[in-house]
C-alpha cells in the first residue's frame, strides 16, 4: 500500500479550518493538525479543534505561543471586541481583532513542523471574501509566503518544497459551508464566536459572518437553537 | 527633539547579532531587542544577549518558544553537533544544527512585535558568507520575506511597512568583526559556541568560524586565552 503524503493542517476549531482538514483528508493526505494556544480570550476553540482532529482520525499537536506584546482585542481583555457590524462595515477596515502577523507566525511554525516530519504541504483555511479584512488572509500574501518558504527551508533548497495550500481562498462563507456539508464536517463541533460562552454570542463579526453563511447556504447551524 | 524611529533587533548573544544591534543604534534607531529561548542546548547565550542589550541601552524581551518537534542537533541532545570541520566542509551542506524554519519563526515574531509598538524596521544579523550553509540566511530569502511582510501586516497595507534589514548579509566573518570593533561591541560578552561550557569548545562550526574571523581580522578574541 502506498504511503499517503503528510500534510500539516492549521486547525483553529472554526468552520473554515475544520472544512480544510476534511478537504485535505479527502485529497489523500495523512493529516497532522497544528493547534495554537496563543493566549486567545477563551480556550473553547482549542478543545473543539482537538475533537475535530480526532473525528478526522488525525494527529494533533497544541503549541503554546506567548506574545508578550498586546495590540489585539482577541488577546487583550481590556480592548472591546466589535459587535453588531454589518458585513460591509466588517470588510471596510482591519478590525481590533487583528492579531499582528498572526498567520505569519502560524505558517512559520507549520513550516518548521513540516520539515521535522517531511510533510509536503501546509493547509490553511484562510479566505478573503466574507472575511474580517485581515491582510494576512489574502491570496497575494500566501503567494509571497510560498516563495519565502521555498527559499528558507531545507526541503525547498533540496527541491522537495512545502506547498502552502489555501483551498478556501476564493470561497464565500456560503460556499465553505456547502463544501463542509458535502465533506460531512461535524459542524456542531466547530466554534466561531470570539467569546467562549456556552452558546455563540451572535453579535461579534465571526458570529455574524457564520450566521450569514449558513443562511445563504440554506443549512441550519447546529450550534443555534432553531425556532 | 525628534523621536528616534523604533526598531526590533533579533539578538542571539552571538557576534553577528551583537554587531547588528550596535550598528542599528548608530543608525539612530531606538532598539528593542528580541531574544528567543527556543530550547537551545544551553541558556548561556540568552544571558549574554540580555547583558549586550543593557550595554547598548536597549530594551530586551525574551520570548519562550516551544517546538514540540525535534530535527536539529541544536535542540535534541541525542543528536551529535558536528565538530572539527574545515570551512569548506561547513559550507558544503546544511548541517544537523539547522533548526527547521528557525529564522522564519523569529522574523514572524519580530514582525508581530514591530506592529505592536509601531516599529519601522527589523534588524537581523544573518550573513551568507562564512556561514553554516543555512537556507534561511540567504539574501534572496530575506528579499522574499520582505514581500511577505509587506502584504501580511497592517502596517504594510497602510503604507508604513516594516523593513527587514540585514546589514551583514554580504560580509565575511572578518568584516563583521572589523565592523564590531569599530562600533565598540563588547566582544567579551558575546557567545558563539554551540555548547554552553565555561569556555568555548573551539571545535564546533560556530567556534571554528569565529576563530577564523578573528584571526583574519588580526584582532584577539577576548574569550580565548591568548598565548
Amino acid at each position: 500500500m502506498k504511503k499517503r503524503p503528510q500534510a500539516v493542517i492549521l486547525l483553529s476549531g472554526g468552520l473554515d479550518s475544520a472544512t480544510t482538514l476534511f478537504f485535505a483528508r479527502r485529497e489523500g493526505y495523512d493529516c497532522n493538525c497544528l493547534i495554537f494556544d496563543y493566549g486567545q480570550r477563551h480556550k473553547k476553540e482549542i478543545a473543539r479543534a482537538r475533537r475535530l482532529a480526532r473525528r478526522a482520525r488525525s494527529r494533533s499537536t497544541v503549541v503554546r505561543i506567548s506574545l508578550p506584546w498586546k495590540g489585539s482585542s482577541l488577546l487583550d481583555r481590556k480592548l472591546p471586541i466589535p459587535e453588531r457590524r454589518t458585513p460591509r462595515e466588517i470588510q471596510k477596515k482591519i478590525p481590533s481583532t487583528y492579531v499582528p502577523a498572526r498567520n505569519t507566525i502560524f505558517i512559520a511554525y507549520a513550516l518548521s513542523y513540516s520539515e521535522s516530519i517531511g510533510a509536503r504541504a501546509v493547509f490553511i483555511g484562510a479566505h478573503a471574501q466574507d472575511s474580517s479584512g485581515y491582510p494576512d488572509c489574502r491570496k497575494k500574501y500566501f503567494h509571497a509566503f510560498q516563495e519565502t518558504a521555498r527559499l528558507g527551508t531545507r526541503q525547498g533548497v533540496e527541491g522537495k518544497g512545502i506547498e502552502i495550500i489555501t483551498p478556501l481562498i476564493t470561497m464565500s462563507k456560503r460556499e465553505i459551508i456547502e463544501l463542509g456539508a458535502a465533506l460531512q464536517v461535524p459542524f456542531r463541533l466547530t466554534w466561531s464566536c470570539y467569546y467562549g460562552g456556552s452558546s455563540p454570542c451572535g453579535v461579534c463579526d465571526s458570529c455574524l459572518l457564520r450566521k450569514k453563511g449558513f443562511k445563504e447556504a440554506g443549512i441550519d447551524d447546529p450550534l443555534i437553537a432553531q425556532e
